[in-house]
């Protein structure tokens, strides 16, 4: 049984594990982040790495990390939550530990892994969409990963959904993260609560009273609970989210889409209004196949999972 | 030299050509489209291949269709304005020539034209978007046709961009092609002239003096000639198509755009205004490269060609 092993480098966590070819994990270690300086992180990677290959043979390294990588698969470009810039993290890493090292983007180590071995395993074109505070993505089609030509494609959380929209961290407004993720929402309910304070009484207790205190879990917690105001809230991302799950279909007409990411938690308060949006605004619905919409399999561990099966098929 | 036959199959025309490996057309025939009758379509296609076959010596044949081909490549699903519904064209066809038939959609065979032969030679990541009556487009990813898990990838004229937009021919609203193709530019130039005569006097004299009778061509000239009102429609337009352009490269991060189809031919009227929207609109631009935005070098001919090449390379 080869063993390879894949690392996901988040803005305060990484996260290493030994992965067999069914996508088991055998072992994992975690540090956190030192976000702040791009050297200390490659030397966190290495260790924890270093700290695995000391006990377990493996023979290659996969990095998912959070940002932009280059068609190379070497350097980090930019991440939004790391002081990386232009960072040659396959170079530096592997000149540390001295075995082959591939480099990811985290949301393609996380689409690689669900659709070879998760929630999509046996779809050849697979879209995952991750809804957390905005909207990552990785595209598997035609059973490869698509990387776009300078590593950037798969950002569909910055299509813009609504012309002169809701302002996006990226600059731009309109943007399908502002509409369809766990900011979105929480910002509803957060709105929901204070122009109707009575309707929002449950938010509100969970929340501790406090419009402000009222987040994600307290939203999932009062619609599981059959509260009527975050319910609607479900209600309105998911919409949100089928609708953009239309236009990708228009686009690439997948087989198959992956749900994941905090929000999908949720479960079916997320993908009922999503699936019936899907179904609505879906173009040529009356003369196509429809892709199936999953939730995903791999949780928290799918881009270390996804790391290590793309260091083994480099 | 080895020749294929491409064959290009539209509602009112079938063009067929003899074409070598650099994508010239060695001869090229036209019949017209008895678009009613699925069993006649068949028969002119046959018909004008066996003319061409009896004169050359070709290997293969290709036929792009207007229509949602299946992913075997075989069968027309449906065909907007064909009376093809589940036709196996590929096995009708090889059973009246005897010679091995590729059936593609004919925007994707002209997306293969354009990024083999053509604006796009030497891309691998290519996007075609065919501005005319609607929005056609085809992808070639990774050097290759993509075309999703049923055939039906490449339709992001479909896409919506505006929520409870305009009425769209495929029953949803805000579709991209009701905002970014040649029918928006004409809406456009005629309800300028409805409510603004005045303004609107030269596209009203090219136009015949009723805004009814102003069309794609009457828009183009008017600007041509540098008058205001056609050259604001035009800026509309194309900056519609820009934005768009925006949003696919957040999800496919092309290295080329080439822009065809009949609006294509008023050059920078339209490529101006969608250059500047897409520098304007592409999410992350400060960090990432910029796909190039060009237009179409095969004009009418990129179907016919694309479907010969095509089936050089079944």
């Amino acid at each position: 049984m080869s063993l390879t092993i894949g690392v996901d480098v988040g803005g305060t966590k990484v996260a290493a594990g030994v992965v067999d070819e069914q996508g088991k994990i055998v072992e994992k270690l975690k540090r956190n982040t030192p976000a702040a300086s791009p050297g200390q992180t490659v030397q966190v990677i290495s260790d924890v790495v270093t700290e695995l290959t000391g006990q377990y043979q493996a023979d290659a390294i996969g990095i998912g990390a959070a940002g932009f990588v280059d068609e190379t698969r070497s350097t980090v470009r930019f991440a939004p939550n790391l002081a990386w810039r232009d960072e040659p993290l396959k170079e530096q890493v592997e000149r540390r530990i001295g075995r082959p090292v591939v480099v990811e983007n985290d949301a393609n180590a996380a689409a690689w892994a669900e659709a070879k071995l998760g929630a999509a395993a046996g779809h050849t074109d697979v879209v995952l969409i991750t809804v957390g505070t905005g909207i990552g993505a990785g595209f598997v089609l035609d059973g490869q990963l698509y990387r776009g030509r300078w590593g950037m494609a798969g950002e569909p959380g910055h299509y813009r959904v609504v012309p002169d929209g809701r302002l996006c961290g990226c600059g731009n407004r309109g943007c399908w993260e502002q509409y369809a993720s766990g900011s979105a929402l929480v910002a509803e309910a957060r709105e929901f609560a204070r122009r109707s304070p009575g309707g929002a009484i449950r938010l509100l207790q969970l929340g501790g009273g406090s419009a402000e205190q009222i987040d994600g879990p307290v939203v999932t917690e009062a619609a599981r609970e059959g509260d009527a105001g975050a319910l609607r809230c479900f209600d309105i991302v998911g919409r949100w989210l089928g609708a953009g799950l239309a236009d990708l279909a228009a686009i690439l007409d997948p087989g198959c889409f992956v749900i994941g990411g905090g929000v999908s938690e949720a479960g079916d308060l997320l993908l009922e209004p999503a699936k019936a949006a899907f179904d609505q605004c879906l173009t040529g619905r009356a003369y196509r196949q429809q892709a199936v919409i999953k939730l995903a399999e791999l949780g928290a561990d799918a881009g270390l999972i996804g790391a290590a099966d793309l260091a083994r098929h480099r």
